[in-house]
């Protein structure tokens, strides 16, 4: 596969401890390992987490649109690959792909990116300086992500609640995403995640998570949406009854 | 480094998803680390999970006896190694290591194996079919791997509880082993984890723990030990009030 100038992949082994009990890569380690690949690529053009910071604030995620192939397997060699597809003075959008040797796509995913001053601790313009080195195209209409379906207050809906533990947070002092993806999905129950394959998820991030805070992860109940008959769930994730995120997923059964 | 008919060994390049908030390799993730190469070495010898299950069982570790000089960190490149060093009719013993690429090891540790059966559901004789060819030296005294300090009724404690989620599970279909880690420890806090650094555990395995339990991981609070004046911490994983897993640690302070 030959490279635009804007993008960056790697080789990937998938590891056992990537994957769920049926063996494929779990959709938090399928972020993990796409953000890992976008980590490179920014160390490769020296504007990595240390340079952001020095320009006074940090990357930050709103939104994810995952679309899902099939999910790699253990033991699995993938290629993780990204895209600094465009920008404009307050948003980054990002693409990344997860594929085979053969450049057959497991996954694909777009993300949405802002610039996190941490004086006002508000997005902030995004500075030449960590934008430009991406040779991403500056634009004057971002692509737009959709939100997620926002859960209606007559859908029946189930709830559990995690405290956020030490090691939720990473070497980015954040919560690590993926935790979030196992809270949301934990919540369908064994059964249904055994029995079906992760389509697409959209993912909205709208308030950060910390150590130590009890989140309350309510997911509605599996049900097929009139209009376009697919296997639908909408998620949230509630700190003290205040939402900070909201997803949802599309579903088939697998075979 | 030459390698021993019966040891084998693999780079890896440590992951940001791997780390804890201070950039080193999470103890869970060392532990799924060396579990990884000893995995890629039974399946070189064609005696990986689904020969031994054909044999009528599984192997179960019943001990792992963990010392660490330091954690590899994020982005590092180590060499996870392994040997099956001797067994006899019930139990194999097992090193693992991990090392920088001149050799230097990050940790060393040693795990001891038994063969359950699954009709009995008890530990069987080792079969011979998937012992033989890791060339481990059949011995009749088995090296011993002490059994962790247990905590005593008049020391004071701390505990969180834990309920075991679908994406804990792994596929190998078990809790997956740095989970264990991840609720033994987290129970000491971000306070004292970010100011401390595991040099030992021994961690021992009684009873097997499943999908949707709620489990209860207690702490003893960090205590020089008098006769050694070493940092240490005690910990029980108790399932209805039945211990399932006993380990100790001794920690040094950050310098």
């Amino acid at each position: 596969m030959i490279l635009e100038p804007n993008e960056f992949e790697m080789k990937h082994t998938v590891t056992y401890y990537e994957c769920d009990p049926t063996g494929i890569v779990t959709p938090g380690m399928l972020i993990n390992m796409v953000v890992l690949v976008s980590e490179k690529q920014s160390e490769a053009l020296n504007i990595g987490t240390q340079v952001v910071n020095d320009n006074g604030g940090g990357w930050v995620i709103t939104n994810y649109e995952i679309d899902i192939t099939n999910l790699p397997k253990i033991d699995e060699v993938v290629v993780l690959g990204t895209r600094a597809t465009s920008y404009n003075r307050y948003f980054a959008f990002r693409e990344f792909w997860v594929r085979d040797q053969d450049g057959h796509e497991f996954a694909h995913i777009k993300g949405m990116f802002v610039f996190m001053d941490f004086a006002s601790r508000k997005m902030a313009r995004i500075p030449a300086a960590i934008i430009d080195p991406y040779h991403s195209v500056s634009v004057k209409r971002i692509p737009r992500i959709t939100n997620p379906a926002v859960i209606a207050a007559d859908e029946a809906t189930d709830n559990n609640q995690y405290r956020v533990r030490y090691f939720d947070i990473d070497s980015n002092h954040h919560v690590n995403n993926a935790h979030y993806f196992d809270w949301m999905l934990d919540v369908l129950g064994a059964d249904f995640l055994k029995t079906h394959l992760l389509k697409k998820m959209k993912i909205k991030y709208e308030r950060e998570i910390r150590y130590g805070q009890m989140v309350t992860s309510v997911a509605s109940k599996p049900q097929v949406d009139v209009p376009t008959n697919q296997l639908t769930t909408k998620h949230q994730i509630m700190v003290d009854d205040v939402i900070t995120t909201q997803a949802d997923c599309q579903w088939i059964t697998r075979s």
